[in-house]
């Protein structure tokens, strides 16, 4: 790469090698551009961590640099972070109406203020430094998402954002072929793509194609009906009152960010509700089942969730009754698909009749399909291509589905976060690292939770723990109380008395032992427990809880 | 139901409303015939726990009743319990070779001796008390697989066990069309019947079409092969096997419980190997790569498989090499999700082209689809049908496929594990109730732990543990010894000593006052001592750790 040649470098801080966190950084000389700010929800052996973020090590050493976060819609993988990454970063956010709407709601619930929000709309233009940023109408399955053409001295940069292509969204709002065309005419440097669905063939259908399942589904209930789907999801929401109101139903909201989202997308006029359909839960309960239909949090089946304490029987208006129609109108994220199981057999045993994922037609995805995914590459006609926004194995076949649309393999990325890749207006190369990784919040607790911690939490969940205590003469060693023996998550300790005895008894043969030896080195002493004790146990039982002596002195 | 008719039960102590631990009890007077005896894998809140068994309770207290189990195949599901059960109840059991040959190599592995195991064939009839048991050949994803038809005073009961039909089985072996359909004929009380895919449309394809697909992908493989399956899935193997041949391919085998079954199914006649193509491991990878495949374990993604330590690189003899080509031939069992992803994720990054489930062909289900289960219902012709091994919607969906054949709503049984189910030759109905549950196996421990020990373990688990301990004067309660504070699985010990610190301030605190106000009973001042820890700790952290107070008197 010649000396002198100006140069861009993208640097990925999240959401590549997974779905989730996604954040990229754009820097140009001394100045930086951040796109999303989102968080991710924890591995199965995260045990009690609540969200993770990305690593903004980098961010932290350049702030001066940052010109501000651009958001391109409101997903929790795309601005979950943003009120850990304010707190420690104060720059401006620019976003859309109903992205920023969603964004001011998480800062008051976590009593940020004075962040500075800045609307744009499609087809805007930002210069911010060095940067012009142009915004481009998306599809998604929320309203108001974007993709992005970052203008550069070196470049245009094209991010799809989160995307499919709906030729007939719900809103009207057609996916900008006009603009992407444009720019690809125009010559762009570097298009970074999402690979969610790289591995479905053919096209993402319509969000419109789900109000006809819905229809359908609806006028053939002859009680109640039930929706579940994701609360952003103000398109799916729409359709729903929409057909209530067709079939003369009234409509009520279950679970606090439905309601939250609802409110939040009516004010702002994203929502068309026709006067006198939305009523409260509680005056919905007594009209005639078959007047009334109910839109729920739920359905990816978590336990807090309205749908699921209605499943179980514990909510405190809503009771399932033979004749109910129960639409989960989404799929299981992976991960989730045993907790919706639960959810649906539950429903089903209530006596529900259950619409979910083996019903074709009452979901589909917000994210492109193959075909969809060439049309952006056929559009944009980059010279360089990332796949972004995927697990691994998406990237890698996202990666081949450019180079066969004729991008030479040299010039297509599958990165990893961190990997700073640098461009020039011919040439592109992995120009080494940045710190990047997950942070663990549980809690207050942001980062504090590291591998010794989870490492604990996972032996603690798997055997228990075993504490044995006993109290020392400082003088001269001899045992004044103890060894006490106390155990939780290990055995049913009323039915193990004897083993716990037989427990103790190996404790004292081994402060016999190290008596005899006058071994008076506590850690010598601790280790040898540890030892004869974990043996023992595993003997008996073949378990391994954690052993934790504690001596103490007098 | 008349005072002199003659009644039988059915009573199912596990299978229904779930997919595990299969075990229904047939009872007539005082006569016990046991169907199957499997076990479940435990939920992800089960922290520890090994593998769940039905509870035996009722056996137990009937056992001089019971004259045999019967095993229609050797999945864990159907078998995984016995050696649980026959240490508790010496009765005989009675299947095919290879199931018993299962069913042998476990017993060993549990260190049971003695077990009478009586090997039957297809259209074997046994005579049992007053029980006649005709065996009857289906299709299944093992070899040797059969469903049952019980003779007996009342009625016959025919047992579908797991079943699909296929036209072209590898082993040549069609599904008993004229056994089902001549007990039809004859006239059948009650079918049960597995519920699995209930949820699938259509007919369930035949093993032999997933040969066509691994053939495609195997003749052009440029590189080494690895197939992943269940162990069990003798004609997967076998088909493995022959076009590895036919391509001129030498193949080992990888992972235990694969070495295991092959050579048992190799032992007993059930794979036809060609002479030399079988090899080891070491030699194998001496061989040019594409003159090798390897057909392993792991096709759930498990942590401790072959191909898991593969894919992780931690493999002692295979590592990945661009060109490789993985085929994963199964889909990954609700729950197991992730851990098939995480597997292909890491096979992707080592350089491999991973054939997993988004690939159309390479795995077929061993169970019916919805026209093989009404074919079944239609061969029986059964007076009455209960739906058995599916969780619970699918029984209610199974129902609702026997109500539209023609079966009378009040003739089908829609049941619970425990259940009692009383048939005469003309009505049936629910007759109570007898223990039924889950009995959770930990290490050597069996029902050991239960509700209380989880709750431990699932707290720990979340945020870990806080102990306390103090050394009292027995004579006037003063505090000789401590607070002490030992934390596992709570925070970073090193960046908290401020917190805990304070944490012995606040245990202090609580010591001080309950000395002021004369408390001296230890339960009070424990009590005491979580109330306002617990409080300060989670108004510091919002973590909730388990509270451990430890006195000790001297």
């Amino acid at each position: 790469m010649g000396e002198n040649e100006q140069r861009i470098s993208l640097i990925p801080l999240g959401g590549l090698g997974e779905i989730g966190k996604n954040m990229l950084v754009i820097r140009y000389g001394n100045s930086i551009l951040v796109i999303d700010c989102g968080l991710i929800f924890p591995e199965d052996e995260m045990f009690g961590v609540d969200v993770v973020i990305p690593d903004i090590t980098y961010l932290l050493e350049n702030r001066h640099m940052i010109k501000g976060i651009i958001v391109t819609h409101g997903h929790e993988d795309h601005i979950g972070a943003l009120p850990y990454v304010l707190r420690e970063i104060n720059v401006p956010v620019y976003g859309t109406k109903l992205t920023l709407a969603l964004i001011q709601a998480k800062l008051k619930e976590y009593g940020l203020s004075g962040v500075r929000l800045h609307q744009v709309k499609p087809r805007d233009t930002l210069k911010l430094g060095p940067f012009r940023v142009e915004f481009l109408r998306v599809s998604h399955s929320i309203a108001d998402s974007v993709g992005l053409a970052v203008h550069t001295p070196v470049g245009t940069i094209v991010h799809s954002g989160d995307f499919k292509i709906d030729h007939t969204p719900i809103d009207g709002e057609v996916f900008d072929f006009y603009k992407f065309a444009q720019l690809g005419e125009q010559g762009v440097l570097v298009l970074l793509s999402d690979s969610t669905n790289v591995e479905r063939p053919g096209f993402t259908m319509s969000e419109r194609t789900v109000g006809n399942a819905l229809d359908e589904v609806i006028r053939q209930a002859k009680g109640r009906v039930i929706v579940t789907s994701f609360a952003s999801n103000i398109h799916r929401v729409q359709q729903v009152i929409s057909i209530a109101h067709k079939y003369n139903r009234k409509v009520a909201i279950a679970g606090r960010s439905m309601v939250n989202v609802v409110n939040i997308a009516a004010e702002l006029g994203y929502l068309n509700i026709p006067p006198g359909t939305l009523v409260e839960l509680d005056e919905l309960i007594h009209l005639p089942k078959n007047r009334a239909v109910i839109i729920s949090t739920g359905s990816q089946g978590e336990p807090m969730s309205a749908l699921f304490r209605i499943a179980m029987g514990e909510h405190r208006q809503v009771e399932i009754v033979p004749g109910d129609t129960v639409i989960i109108s989404a799929l299981p994220i992976p991960g989730n698909e045993k907790l919706v199981a639960r959810t649906v057999d539950h429903l089903f045993k209530q006596g529900a009749d259950v619409y979910h994922e083996a019903v074709a037609g009452i979901h589909v995805s917000g994210h492109a399909s193959q075909e969809e995914l060439k049309l952006m590459i056929s559009l944009v006609k980059p010279r360089f291509f990332v796949p972004v926004h995927g697990e691994y194995r998406m990237l890698i076949k996202h990666a081949r589905l450019a180079q066969e649309l004729g991008i030479p393999e040299g010039n297509i990325f599958v990165a990893e976060n961190g990997q700073v890749l640098e461009f020039t207006r011919h040439k592109g190369q992995v120009a080494g690292r940045v710190p990047a990784g997950r942070v663990l919040v549980d809690g207050l607790g942001v980062g504090d939770v590291g591998n010794i911690v989870l490492r604990d939490r996972k032996q603690l969940a798997q055997d228990g723990i075993l504490i044995v205590v006993l109290t020392l003469n400082k003088d001269n060693g001899t045992i004044l109380a103890g060894p006490d023996i106390v155990s939780r998550g290990f055995v049913y300790v009323r039915e193990a008395e004897e083993l716990l005895e037989e427990a103790k008894g190996r404790v004292r043969q081994v402060l016999e032992k190290c008596e005899e030896r006058k071994i008076t080195d506590w850690s010598t002493i601790k280790a040898n427990i540890r030892d004869i004790l974990g043996k023992f146990l595993y003997e008996k039982t073949r378990r391994r809880p954690m052993i934790l002596p504690i001596i103490m002195e007098v």
